[in-house]
């Protein structure tokens, strides 16, 4: 849309939610499209508010979390009925009411709404601009600069901090957080095996750098699968899973080893009550373990240094990123989905618009 | 025994393992009591060996985890079938030659054999001679000044070291480790609340300085014992029991709380896989909870400190232990058992024979 010919008013399709999941795999019952009329007329958009024409939504691993209407893990504010989702997103501002901002400019959000267009207000939602002209890309600013990458590096830089020489286990490594976390711990000098979900991924991971990886899901066992790839024992781990591979992680761990909670994907889709218990923390007395969860807002103080670190590592091709496109405002209920299969290679995205 | 009147041999009943012990309370098929010749002639004496008389023996929930023959929570030594049981104890030296132990010497032993009687050689045993004229009795030695105590120590004041006004919960809190852990976190300017097996330990707990105390039995369930005692959540807590009641914690705490854990006495007498599975860790992610294991070992070079602070408070009346005393050797098996029912106010220990 260029400036010369602005519609007074433009049809948004968005995502609201209809009715909270509490377990499964969030379907049509839960999320739904509907099209909406914004008006772009100058007068009708309220003071320091831009209007966003969405290019990218990021699809992570705990929108699936607050949209259970249950607080039962990550205590995130979780959505309403009948209000339209949000994630992490890229978009370009079409009108500004804000001076600093102007048309044409192109933002990051992390809260923007998953909606072909939307009116913000800037401050509110955290926006930061971006420079196309940067050398980074798009997806890149989805992943290895967004949520994905983020949870990575505070994961390994600021909560975990593996020694050189470590053993260091990544679970669900060719996701998003997974394939970041890998790469920055073998920055850091770690021995790094990843768990995936299917033979290409493992291919992928070691691509990535990773100095071995294995598909659970041709294993025997995970117990089988970690004897035979950790013969010396587990000192880090990096669990994205939960349920039954944290179990299995906690009989192959060394003395005084280190495990760092950043999601369970293998339980999201479950109430706490049906989720698989873990029966062997005993081993956490014997071998000495620490365990600890953490959230990256609680980081977000650290943006800046992670921000100036990962664009490094971008521009001198130490870290890199795979993605999945998914095409179309339709197809963000597809592309969360996917998320709880293993048919993805790398960080999901939604690219709504093209950037042209 | 007097010296005048030295036998020259002497029958002493010991308690060894006759079959390992996977699941349940240990049983007269598991441990048994043997009477064996022991010389006390000077010749038989090896060199470097004491002949120490045992007085107390400790009792100590993690004798029960080396006596199933399987490596699945502590990773101690386990015991092997025939082996002469070893405890922490006191005992009084009525043979040596070893030139720095007299007869007469009180010792402390942190491996005493389970014997009326034993031949020892003190640097392999890590014997410590104790004075029994120091104003502190033999039982504060065996509670305050033994595993217990120590045990306490090493979770409050190195692992855990709970900040001033943050509410701490402790379990099995008229247990050994329990009645000291909450005295030092009192100590320490916390708000210190423990659970426990009967109304008479909750009026105990609460004589020892506890700001409240709730009987386990007599609540509808832990969530609700939990959700009455600590409506502002727990920052701190000391784990001597797992299983459901980890989990029910990890229902009630706050963001950034710290569990250290210590012991899990509702898990000791199961094989791990029928051990109770923890569901809900997930938690830890969301309020970024840190939870960690320790074993009193790693800590031994703080022995010294740690002797030194509760010789103190024992001397300044700020630390005071409770315990039951179960008479004669043959009392060892029962006085076991005891730990995993609710029958005990505070430290068990073992009399074997009177100091006199």
């Amino acid at each position: 849309m260029s400036s010369e010919k602005k519609a007074e008013t433009i049809e948004s399709k968005e995502w609201y939610l209809a009715a909270h999941a509490p377990e499964g795999v969030p379907t049509s019952d839960h999320l739904r499209l509907r099209t909406v009329n914004i008006s772009l007329a100058v007068d009708s958009i309220p003071n320091s508010h831009v209007v966003i024409e969405t290019l990218y939504i990021s699809i992570d691993p705990y929108l699936r979390a607050i949209m259970t209407g249950i607080d039962d893990g990550l205590y995130l504010s979780q959505f309403q009925i009948n209000q339209v989702i949000s994630a992490f997103g890229i978009g370009r501002v079409i009108r500004s009411k804000e001076s600093t901002y102007s048309e044409g400019d192109f933002v990051l959000c992390p809260f923007l709404p998953v909606a072909e267009y939307s009116v913000v207000q800037p401050s509110h939602l955290h926006l930061r601009k971006i420079d196309p002209a940067s050398g980074i890309s798009f997806t890149d600013y989805l992943s290895t600069l967004g949520p994905s990458g983020f949870a990575a590096w505070v994961a390994i830089e600021v909560v975990g901090n593996p020694r050189s020489g470590s053993n260091v286990f990544i679970s669900a490594a060719a996701g998003g957080v997974g394939m970041h976390a890998g790469q920055l711990a073998k920055l850091k000098g770690c021995n790094v095996i990843g768990s995936t979900g299917s033979n290409e991924k493992v291919k992928l991971l070691k691509e990535l750098g990773f100095d071995d990886a294995f598909n659970y899901k041709s294993s025997e066992s995970f117990d089988a699968a970690l004897s035979k790839y950790f013969p010396n024992g587990i000192d880090f781990y990096l669990d994205n899973v939960g349920g039954k591979m944290l179990e299995a992680v906690l009989n192959h761990v060394n003395s005084k080893a280190h495990i760092v909670l950043c999601g369970m994907i293998s339980e999201y889709n479950k109430v706490w009550t049906e989720r698989d218990g873990v029966r062997n923390l005993m081993n956490m007395i014997g071998k000495e373990v620490k365990m600890e969860g953490f959230m990256m807002g609680s980081s977000m103080h650290r943006f800046g240094d992670f921000a100036k670190q990962m664009e490094t590592y971008i521009k001198e091709g130490k870290i890199s990123s795979k993605h999945v496109i998914y095409n179309g405002i339709e197809s963000f209920l597809e592309g969360l989905g996917s998320i709880f299969s293993s048919s993805n290679m790398g960080k999901v995205v939604i690219q709504v618009k093209s950037k042209a």
